[in-house]
């Protein structure tokens, strides 16, 4: 991102004066209620409304037009009719205005040529002015610490008190949303939460500035620690993995709700906006890689982003919580929310429990969870229990289930618990049984500790957190560089459509790639010939670029032994798939030996629209119909990377050799994802997919076999392509203004 | 239940009059917080503060002991310190009290001999008196109706307004919890969603009443249409089959949070209660086959809650939902949520969508989720569209993603709801995307509409509805009907602790199930010509009650073949289990054909300390390692039981014939399972475990091979059996006072 890009962007968000092209006094509609959200949550610089009907609004001077402003403003808030927001906009562009929210509807998301064209004409402006724009059809945006109000959503309008808390030692949190109305509400449920939004940025019909621009804008800014983001697609997708290594560098968590999981999701989601939803499972993927965490409703998405608002300084170095509590129910179920988490509720150590155990009655008890009994907190409160347990060795993080119906106990134990918010270097999480009292939620937030009301959202907060740290401790940004190009590999020529399994053996045995030897024949004297050679039991498999399929035209013989077997295998075949592929051009059979016996899985390489060149593995044999073990990456895949994929399957045990089995050859597995990667990459234009299904993998040291295998191809279209690694992309442009 | 404790318990919950012993006129201490929520929310009955020191608390006249009192009231309400508890125990009962409520603490909780004779006090007055206790140790519970809060929870001593809404459609929903806190964190965030608490009862360390008690006779309460529990354990865990069949005759769903899921978990819920946690999987177990509905957390259990409480009387008939919403990116998130729930959102017909087009602008959609944007909920309100997606025959029930953050829309459209509240035969859920406005929420309340704020649950409650239906509608109580009993079959001697295979199989082919031909040999010569009768590769198992993992002593030789391989295979088989076991007795070594192909499947029956013997049925083989695929049922298994436990297993497609494999033979299988489960029913005091690991399913119509087979017994002791069915059992009782 270019500075001078950047300084567009920080007059958008941090603006030193206004003008609101469109204000109106009438708070019942939207032109309105943006004036009236300016003014309650009050924007410290110079307010110019620009109307021709009023000379005041609220007591601010109006001007009759964009030219006639004293000043060129830093942002142009406009709220005018679609028809006239170009002319408005070229207006704001001639004034030397940098910046502008597109607040009006009556763009694309008409779907119809006039809206189309409307927003044409602003994309075109964009490009022309460099002017950093907003929408249309947003629902604008908060700056929390300005503060600047500068939207119409009734959550900001009406909200009573400041946008920010006082004195919260929690972090800035961002909000990033394609939809105006869920934007706005994680700020609705966050705020009562205590939680510090450093922004809130709805970007509606992006014919400006796009989420992703937004995001790799807000991760600069210091005062912003977490990211939300709820995306309905990217207008270029590739973008996220440059923008969440950055984030990851930063260490700021990203927590993200990609919409469109299921088909019915996506067809809203397609007919809402113009963009078209992503695979889930690439976008999984991407996930995954790039640590991005998967939001799935808005309380979960702010309790998680509440754990990293206090606590990205000191995350949990591992997954055992201890649980306090004055409740032996609560704690309990506390404990069975972690354990389902994936999260250890360990048996604190003697010396912690001697400790705690002085201060407790018969019926409490210091195991874990730690119930203190109400005795105690209405004595001692929670604060020299809490010092005691976060010194154990045995726990990362701590929950504190505590009732926080009423303030009492944290107003009494303030200083204490002040105190204990610098010197705890552990993750310490409130988490009310009750609803909490808000003036123990804002207590708690001056201390240092988020206070939540849900104990799954919780025990997820800190199962987010620590997994953030495995993460962050595995990263490697050079796992995204392409891998050196390797001159001598075969190159896919894309005018052939389908490469049959032959074809594809051939090829990849040129890569080192161990495809088992096999012979193309075209008679019953040449297959016998052929299998004779081998001297095991063979498989014949017809050969067809028609024939992608093979078993269900009766293209497959397993097992045949002897003379007579292979020729009247190869004649009953050649019989079969001309009846049930009578158009197929047949290039003949291939003769090959069986392969030794192993573990089955499938390995493939698709094209995704939105990130290009996936690599996916999975479960192959009858695992297939129990259960759904396929796991995705993008390319490129590294030794380091494959070793991760593979330890995300679940049939991964099978391979570490169970129940008397020897370990399966990992070492080959790993070099044949890294091999593949490699071709893909190294034929990223002309590859369409490629499939290696069944992959046997051979007990450890005997490598593996690809049973069969095929590869698609496409006509190269240099334009089209979203093939590499982002390093290596041709998206470095942080933006489209970089266009221009 | 007998009349006469019914109505001992209904004095206990509807009193007319009340002795309040211990009474204080000091709120800060427990005995002053019963006084003022007795009276914040007015008792409609007399009431008797029992105290030595005060002549007037609060205006109320005080009487100095129980027997003073002017009448023998229904209930009388114990807070005075446990010592004394026995002795106002007796008073109560000599003066013709028929309930009491003990508050006080200082009885088993404190683990100490006091504490447990204090508490045996309480049991043995009665069993004696035949009195209503609860507690003690207990927070009381409220009785929303009358009103009567005869607890000291200050989320009810401090609850603002009615007990209960006014005008609600919702029917009452009824909590029963032995934790105090957890009970009454039900009620906190209940209340505020306007819903319908009947009863909140805490019942303590339970020496008198118990859970079970009190379900028993709520379920018989006309108020109560939904129960929610919160268990750490059952007193009698049998009982609750027989009461769950009840609950389910009465269609009044039971929401079930029971603790201890994980070990440390079930360690807290142990050092909290007398009670120790069952195991995860039985309480699963039960849970599946009497239609209990798991419960996660406070949000998700009232949540599902809210929506039996309005659709008891139109369940959704299947799993399609309908989404209505002004903003697509809402309704695009809540399609993920429905779909990742198990529910479907169909496009909708053309008829419903035509409809509903003439109402919606070009950027709205009909297709589901049905954007109709927010300028048309400003124009016409949510009633016109749902109106017409209630009718399409395309969804089960609808599900409303709106602000709500105002009520205003709701408001102005309180008739059309009003009158849709009454007219909709299908479930309407509203769910707020941000936090809903009290006011919207209490309007459609009387609207007839449960409102929610969470994405997750509104999805999460749909389908426990839509569950529900299903399970009533295959639901039979005459599964539990034991079966009759077979004179001729084989019974276990509890003197053989251990069956070996050999043994176990002669048992299981007199049950007719098929076990494969084998002979105990004890010489090489004999074993050869056990092998050569087979004519079949055969396996050798030695057989010897101390040994019960054959293949970890080299005990199992497979797939034999000839004179040579099966003489020398029992020569090496003796010598390695000498070295590996050299104190066994051995019988000898079973020679068995080996068995045909299939599929391997572990089946088991076991002891479970609470519901005593389950069957368990799983994947086998390598499966084992990747997938968790067990399914637990109690006895007995009929054939309509067996179907459905397969049909839970995750291998189930396997059987079915998947991948051009030959469906399996289900029939034997299920058969096999029915017959074990007769079996062990009439051996259920001697049987204690029975391993058939694994079973080999073959094709359709060639049967079953149970390969391995172990049983263990146990010595009888008719007091600690927990056996058999319900219909059966000896745990006729509704409660313990019936043994008086």
């Amino acid at each position: 991102m270019t500075q001078r890009v950047k300084d567009a962007i920080r007059a958008l968000f941090w603006p030193q004066s206004i003008a609101l092209v469109g204000a109106s006094p009438n708070p019942q509609i939207i032109r309105g209620r943006m004036v009236e959200a300016i003014l309650e949550h009050p924007f410290p610089g110079p307010i110019y409304p620009v109307s021709r009907t009023h000379s005041t609004i609220r007591g601010l001077t109006c001007y009759p037009s964009v030219e006639a402003l004293p000043q060129a403003v830093d942002l142009a808030i406009i709220t005018i009719p679609a028809a006239h927001v170009g002319t408005a906009l070229e207006s704001c562009a001639a004034r030397g205005i940098r910046a502008a929210i597109v607040i009006s509807s009556g763009f694309a998301e008409e779907k119809s040529e006039v809206g189309e064209a409307r927003q044409q004409t602003i994309s075109d402006i964009v490009a022309r002015h460099r002017i950093a724009v907003l929408g249309p059809n947003a629902e604008g945006f908060l700056n929390g610490q300005m503060p600047l109000a500068a939207t119409f959503s009734p959550t900001v309008v009406h909200f009573e008190g400041e946008l920010q808390p006082a004195d919260s030692r929690g972090a800035g949190i961002a909000v990033i949303s394609q939809s105006g109305g869920v934007g706005f509400s994680f700020f609705n449920r966050g705020r009562p939460k205590g939680l510090v939004f450093s922004f809130v940025v709805t970007t509606g019909n992006e014919a400006g500035l796009d989420a992703l621009d937004v995001l790799e804008y807000l991760l600069e800014e210091d005062n912003t620690q977490v990211i939300l983001m709820f995306v309905e697609g990217f207008n270029q997708p590739q973008r996220l993995r440059q923008i969440a290594t950055q984030a990851a560098r930063q260490r700021k968590p990203l927590i993200m709700a990609k919409v469109g999981r299921f088909e019915a999701a996506a067809a809203a989601a397609a007919s809402h906006t113009a963009s078209l939803a992503g695979s889930y499972q690439a976008y999984q993927a991407i996930f995954e890689r790039y640590g991005i965490i998967s939001g799935s409703d808005s309380d979960h998405m702010t309790d998680v982003a509440a754990g990293f608002a206090y606590f990205s300084g000191c995350l949990p170095l591992g997954h055992r919580v201890g649980i306090l509590t004055p409740s032996g129910g609560a704690g309990a179920w506390l404990a069975d929310q972690c354990e389902a988490q994936g999260l250890s509720v360990p048996e604190l150590d003697r010396s912690t429990r001697d400790q705690i155990d002085v201060k407790l009655p018969a019926y409490g008890t210091s195991r874990n969870p730690v119930d203190v009994t109400a005795q105690v907190i209405f004595e001692l409160g929670y604060a020299p229990v809490l010092e005691i347990m976060a010194a154990s060795p045995k726990i990362d993080a701590i929950l504190v289930a505590g009732s926080l119906a009423h303030p009492t106990y944290v107003e009494r134990d303030l200083e204490a618990l002040m105190r204990l918010g610098q010197a705890i270097k552990k993750p310490v999480v409130f988490c009310a049984y009750t609803r909490a009292h808000p003036r123990a939620v804002e207590l708690l937030a001056q201390a240092g500790f988020p206070c939540l009301e849900n104990m799954s959202n919780a025990a997820r907060a800190i199962k987010a957190m620590a997994d953030y740290q495995t993460f962050l401790e595995a990263f490697d940004p050079t796992d995204d560089k392409p891998p050196a190009r390797t001159k001598t590999w075969p190159t896919l020529d894309p005018d052939i459509p389908m490469y049959t399994e032959h074809a594809a053996k051939q090829m990849l045995s040129q890569l080192k790639i161990p495809c088992p030897p096999g012979r193309l024949v075209t008679s019953a004297e040449e297959a016998v010939a052929a299998a004779a050679a081998f001297n095991s039991p063979v498989a014949l498999k017809v050969q067809s670029a028609q024939i992608p399929h093979k078993t269900e035209v009766g293209g497959v013989a397993l097992n045949l032994v002897g003379t007579d077997q292979v020729a009247s295998g190869y004649e009953a075949m050649m019989n079969e798939t001309r009846i049930h592929a009578p158009t197929a051009k047949i290039d003949g059979i291939r003769v090959e030996p069986m392969a030794p016996p192993g573990t089955e899985l499938i390995i493939g390489i698709h094209r995704d629209p939105d990130f290009g060149l996936l690599l996916s593995i999975g479960s192959g044999g009858v695992l297939v119909e129990v259960v759904n073990d396929l796991v995705t990456t993008p390319l490129p895949v590294n030794p380091h990377q494959a070793h991760r994929l593979l330890n995300q399957l679940h049939c991964r045990p099978l391979l570490g050799g169970v129940r008397g089995r020897a370990p399966a050859d990992i070492d080959a597995l790993v070099e044949l994802l890294v091999r593949i990667s490699d071709f893909a990459l190294a034929n990223a234009l002309a590859l369409d997919t490629l499939d290696l299904n069944p992959v046997i993998v051979h007990d450890c040291g005997l490598g593996v076999t690809i049973s069969d295998a095929l590869i698609g191809t496409r006509s190269s279209d240099p334009s089209s392509s979203m093939t590499c690694a982002p390093a290596d992309s041709t998206h470095e442009s942080p933006w489209r203004m970089n266009d221009v």
